[in-house]
C-alpha cells in the first residue's frame, strides 16, 4: 500500500524502514567485527517483527525487561531470550519456566540477591527446567546489581552453581549512568570503566573455581562509542533500533540516523506556540533515560516535506503539545515530524508503527507486547 | 472475591472503591449545591463503569479529550458527550458523527478557528446530524481557545450559528494553568478570573443577539478550590474522582482522598535506594499536568499495612523505580503503596484497576478507552 504524510491519521508512530534496517545491520556489523554475541534489548519496540529482523541479521538472542514481556516473546518463536531484571516472584517465575519449557525456548535470567535465587532455583527444580542464572553487577547506574568490590558475585555464583537445574551464566551489567554523560567521551570513560569492573568480577569468579560463560555488557551509548570491548563477550543495545534525540546529544548520532519519528497535526495556533495533537499520552514526558534531563524540550518539530531545522516542543498536557514556532505559526492543520527525545517510552503509549519507506510503501506492525510492565 | 495486597501480582493499579465513591459523591453534591451541571472529564480514567457511577450520581454527561475516546463511550452508552478538543479532521469528525447518530448520542464539540467550524459543519450537513458546537476561549493556559479580548469568539458564534445542522452550543474553558499556581489562594484568583472573562465574553456575544446556553469551565484545581462560582452554567472536573499528590501540594485535599495508588515490589536493594518494579512504564515521568514541575519526586511509597509517612520516588528508569530509603532499605520481596504525583497518565498506561474496597473485596475494572489518544 502507497501512503502519503498528509493522509495518515495523526498522531501516528511513524517508522522509517531504511533507517532501522541500516541501524539494525550497523549493530550486527559492530557485533562481528568485534567477534561479540549482540542480544538486542526489544523493551525497546516491543515488535516480534523487529526481533526477527534482529535475529535474521545475526543476534544470539535477545533481551527483554520483565516476564511478561519475555512471554510475548516466546510466543513469538524467539529462542533465546534473557530476562535483564531480577525476578523474585515465585508466581511470576514458574508461568514463565512452564511457557519457556513448553517452546523449548532457553531463558537466562538475572539475580542479585540471595532471595532471587531461591525463587528460580525453585521454580526450575519444580518445573524440571535448566536455567541459565547470571549475576547482576553494579557497575556504577546504582540500581540493581551486586557491589563489585565485595564478594556477593562470587557468593551468589557459588548458590548458582549449588543448585539443581541451574546453571551459573555468566555475569551481566548495565551503564545505564551513561545516559548522563557530557559527552561522547565521557561515555566511552564509563563504557572503559564498565570493561574493568567486569573483567575484575568475572576473574574472582574465576579464582573461586567458576567457569564464566558470559560476560555481557549494554546501553546503546556504551556500545556505539566503543572503538574496542575488553573482557565483553556480548552486548545488549536497545535504543540503537530507532535512536533518538539523546542519542544525538551525546554526539553519537546525527538526525538523520533517526527511525522513529511521531506525526501530529497542528490544531490551534497563537502567538507564541502551534497546539499540536500530540501531548504526554503520545510523547510521553520522558525527557531521557534513567530519569535524565540533559535535554529540556520533548523533541523537536519538524514541517513535512521540508528541511526546517526544527522547533521544540517546549511542553506537553496530556493531548496536547506546545510548539515554539518563533513567530511563523504553521496553519491549522499543518503535519509536524516530532524527532522524539527517547524514543522507548512513546513505543510504549502506541499500538502500531506506521512503517514507511523510501518509496512511499505503508505497512503497518503491531506493537505486540505494549503494557507488558509485570 | 477477596484479596490481599501481598498476593495481587505487581505492579498494580490499586483503586479503593470507598474513597471512589466518595469522591464522585462529593462533586455531585458541589455541583447540586450551586445548581451547576457537572461534566466529568473521563480521560482521567478512560472507564466506562466509572463514567457510570458518575453519570448515576447526576452528572449531565461526560467530557473525553479525543474522538476515538468518544467512540468507546458512546459504545459504552453515553448519551450526552463533550469532545474538548478542537478537531479539525473531516475523516475523524464524519466517523464520530456517524457513530454518534447510530446510538443517539447528543454530541458538543468545540472549535476556535474557522477552520474547525467548517470541517465539523460539513460533517454535520453531510450526515444530516444536529452537532452542538462550543467556543473554546483561552482563560490564561494560551494552549487552545480564541482571545477573549478580541472578537473571535463572536465571530466563531455566528458562523456556527449560520451553519446548518450546527447549534451554537455556548463558551467553554480549562484554566489548567491553576496547577502551577502556589498554592489554594492563588487557585482562587484563576478561577475568579476565568469567570470573569467567560462572563464577558458571554456577554459580548449576547450583545451581538446571540444566545449562550452554555458557559461551561473546569478542571479539579479550579473546582475544587471555588466556594461560589458566576456567570457559570456546567463544571467539568476530571482528576477528583483519583485525586494525587499534585492536588495534595495545591493544598485542596490530603492524602485520605486519594483512591489511585500503585502496588509495586521491592526487587532489589542498595545503600541509598530501595528498587521497585514499577518505572516511567507504570508511574508515568509526568511529575504535574501541563508539564508542571512543583513536584520534584514521581511519587511517595508507603509500606503496605504501615502509616509510614512515605519515601519519595526519586527517580525512574522505564522498569525500575528509586524509592529514596534514608538509610532503613525495606526488604527484597516487601510491597509498597506508591501514592502517584499526577494520576492521570499513569491510569492511561494500565489495562486495568484493580479495584478493592474497606472489606478486601476485590474486582478488576477494564480500562477501556486505553491508548484513545487519536
Amino acid at each position: 500500500m502507497m501512503v502519503r504524510l498528509d493522509t495518515i491519521e495523526t498522531p501516528a508512530i511513524l517508522l522509517d524502514r531504511t533507517v532501522l534496517e541500516r541501524n539494525i545491520a550497523a549493530a550486527a556489523d559492530r557485533a562481528a567485527a568485534h567477534g561479540l554475541q549482540l542480544r538486542p534489548h526489544v523493551k525497546s519496540h516491543k515488535s516480534v517483527a523487529i526481533a526477527r529482523m534482529q535475529v535474521a541479521a545475526g543476534a544470539c538472542g535477545i533481551t527483554v525487561a520483565k516476564s511478561s514481556e519475555a512471554e510475548v516473546f516466546i510466543r513469538g518463536g524467539i529462542a533465546d531470550i534473557t530476562v535483564a531484571y531480577p525476578l523474585i516472584d515465585l508466581t511470576k517465575i514458574t508461568r514463565l519456566l512452564m511457557l519457556a519449557k513448553e517452546h523449548g525456548t532457553r531463558l537466562n535470567l538475572i539475580v542479585d540477591s540471595a532471595v532471587g535465587v531461591d525463587a528460580i532455583g525453585t521454580a526450575a527444580r519444580d518445573m524440571a527446567f535448566e536455567t541459565n542464572l547470571m549475576v547482576k553487577v553494579d557497575v556504577g547506574l546504582h540500581r540493581c546489581g551486586v557491589d563489585p568490590s565485595g564478594d556477593d558475585a562470587v557468593t551468589l555464583a557459588r548458590m548458582i552453581a549449588n543448585r539443581a537445574r541451574l546453571t551459573f551464566g555468566g555475569i551481566i551489567s548495565h551503564a545505564g549512568h551513561a545516559y548522563s554523560a557530557v559527552d561522547r567521551d565521557a561515555v566511552v570513560a564509563i563504557a572503559r570503566e564498565e570493561q574493568t569492573i567486569m573483567r575484575d568480577v568475572a576473574d574472582h569468579i574465576a579464582a573461586a573455581g567458576m567457569l564464566v560463560p558470559c560476560t555481557s555488557v549494554g546501553s546503546t551509548p556504551t556500545v556505539w562509542a566503543c572503538d574496542h570491548y575488553e573482557n565483553t563477550t556480548e552486548i545488549r543495545p536497545g535504543n540503537y533500533v530507532f535512536m533518538d534525540l539523546v542519542q544525538a546529544s551525546l554526539g553519537l548520532i546525527t538526525k538523520a540516523d533517526i527511525a522513529l519519528t511521531v506525526l501530529a497535526t497542528v490544531v490551534s495556533c497563537n502567538d507564541t506556540h502551534a497546539i499540536i495533537d500530540a501531548g504526554s499520552k503520545v510523547l510521553s514526558s520522558d525527557r531521557g533515560p534513567h530519569g535524565s534531563t540533559r535535554l529540556t524540550s520533548y523533541g523537536l518539530a519538524v514541517p513535512v516535506g521540508t528541511d526546517h531545522p526544527g522547533m521544540p516542543v517546549v511542553s506537553l498536557s496530556e493531548e496536547h503539545g506546545f510548539v515554539a514556532h518563533g513567530g511563523q505559526c504553521p496553519a491549522i492543520g499543518d503535519r509536524l515530524r516530532i524527532y522524539p527525545n527517547h524514543a522507548c517510552p512513546v513505543v510504549n503509549l502506541a499500538r502500531a508503527f506506521q512503517v514507511i519507506d523510501e518509496n512511499g510503501k505503508f505497512e503497518l506492525w503491531p506493537i505486540d507486547a505494549h503494557g507488558t510492565v509485570f
